[in-house]
């Protein structure tokens, strides 16, 4: 609890541009004002995070946080439990998405199991910080301990401080954890303020009948166990996840350290609610990329005050959004960093 | 005239998917049904198109055409014209928005000069293909003769079939000219049957008064040269530009050797749909990357049936929207190529 307090306590507050240093060079450079339009905004707010206009973007990573849930025996998910720990598998044998996609944008990928119900062999691409074998079903008690939440989001933290030995830039978000829709739908629920219907769509695919299913075990689960929706840990302990509170950690991390959070689709954006609830100066840390098409994540993002970058109809999670915010992030840096000025390529200035 | 027609008459009509085949081995992959959204549409569009499943993406073009244009004398850019040869100058030399962007995606970009008002020094990074010194200024005649007409549009038949010899497998269009969105406007207006008013923007940054004289010198040079909109030709020499028919070339010619062409903004889609009005079949070579903030781009989209991928507000045009396009086919590509199946993952399919 030390650790997380000390995180906490040192996030600092982010201003956009303080100096308006970021827009006066952006002003010196050879196209019409304004004309690279979000691109230009990615930059500044990158900078104003980092604090420091001469860093580039060097170190890219994707977390893809993995756990299970108790959550799965009442018929949540159109996949059983044991693609959870298959997933990580892939992962480690860069044959999902996730690393497809980090590699088409050099970056990452940091697999960690944080809860998987099944033990997976140690091997090199593989943290292993688990801190139990999945969740206790939530629709029929609290899904782990106060102490356990605490404990995951301190994972995140530290994750975020073993990796920045080697350099971290930008950090992009990514999960795994079959029924993890579930517990996410039930934190937005009780930090968003808003009805479990509305939080709660169809994952990996359900139909109209189990979709209302799912919306009547979210239900059960907040009515039997009353997170109190002004303590994001005991929502977090009561209705979550082990990698939902470790993605809240790598938010605080991160944003303790001063280093950009991309965002990636609804499992993600739960636990960065969960950050956002316990220090709301991270939210200023937060890059949206994607909108996803789970229900419910559009509404996050406006809950956090967010645009999404782009929609591109993705629901896969993992870090898959996260890793194509991150290559316009970069887009975006390159351009206020390499772009000729107008007085270095010699074209006339109309503002001059 | 022979060049082109026999171009048009050699693009062959293109079928999505036609034997299920592309969507036959999506389905193998380990992630629930359609979850990569419109990164398996990119997918199936790009093989749909190259009609062979075993290429890849390796050879990555943009080509960034520039002209002049006559009727900036009648003050529709808030730009000289200069700026024109001296943005050449910045391509070459590599300090451009284009050239930024082309790397980080790791593509290479062909600058062309089809008409700059000004004599350029050969170098080793551009392409001389000057059909004039600008075109005239068609507020008070036509733009060019029908025959220079024909001759830009088969430049840029030509560059495609130059770039072939060392490998081409995305096309991304690109535009630079000062004054360019008054021709680009005056031909959507015409070939998509739209008022002048909803057709034409403030380009780099024109005020209300501004904007309001440019809407009226296209409706002049509409009325003094009345392009036949049932001619594309016609349209291109009354009230076009050489890097427009240019652009209008190189739709024509990757469509006729069955390679994806990427639209970047105004510009480049006036380009493309004067290609489409001479062969409709092109349409379906067409992949919209963004929607541009230059007012009437959405229109144009929405004409050729395109859904853009995003909006990042931008309005710069040189080729940049469509590198961030062509950054997601490329994305969709590999993960059709790279990732692993339920099969091979060992992952439970639970389509099986």
């Amino acid at each position: 609890m030390d650790y997380l307090k000390h995180t906490v306590e040192n996030i600092e507050a982010i201003q956009p541009d303080p100096k308006g240093r970021i827009k006066a060079k952006f002003d010196t450079l050879a196209i019409p004002r304004g004309s690279l339009g979000r691109l230009e905004d990615l930059a500044t707010i990158y900078y104003s995070i980092r604090g420091n206009l001469s860093c580039g973007i060097k170190h890219k990573k994707i977390f893809t946080l993995a756990g299970d849930h108790g959550v799965v025996a009442e018929g949540v998910s159109s996949f059983p439990q044991q693609v959870t720990c298959q997933m990580v598998q892939n992962f480690i044998h860069e044959g999902a998405a996730i690393n497809v996609l980090a590699r088409h944008i050099g970056a990452k990928v940091i697999v960690v199991d944080c809860g998987v119900a099944a033990e997976i062999t140690p091997s090199k691409g593989l943290k292993i910080k688990k801190l139990n074998h999945g969740t206790n079903n939530m629709a029929s008690g609290p899904a782990m301990s106060g102490e356990d939440a605490v404990k995951s989001i301190e994972t995140g933290i530290e994750l975020i401080e073993d990796e920045l030995r080697d350099g971290l830039d930008i950090v992009g978000l990514g999960d795994m954890g079959i029924a993890n829709t579930t517990p996410s739908s039930a934190i937005f629920s009780i930090l968003g303020n808003v009805p479990v219907s509305v939080a709660t769509g169809r994952g990996t695919g359900l139909n109209d009948d189990e979709l209302q299913k799912k919306i009547s075990v979210i239900e059960k689960a907040i009515a039997i166990n009353r997170p109190d929706p002004n303590d994001p840990i005991d929502v977090l302990a009561k209705v979550g996840g082990y990698e939902i509170g470790g993605i809240a950690g790598l938010c605080l991390g991160a944003a303790r350290h001063r280093i950009p959070i991309v965002l990636d689709g609804f499992i993600s954006t739960a636990g960065a609610i969960i950050a956002c609830a316990l220090e709301p100066k991270v939210v200023n840390y937060l890059i949206a990329s994607h909108v996803s098409a789970e229900r419910g994540h559009k509404h996050m993002l406006t809950f956090l005050g967010k645009e999404p970058l782009f929609n591109l109809n993705m629901r896969l999670g993992e870090g898959t959004g996260a890793t194509l915010g991150i290559h316009l992030v970069e887009a975006g840096v390159k351009l206020l960093n390499e772009m000729a000025t107008f007085q270095d390529a010699k074209v006339s200035d109309p503002y001059a």
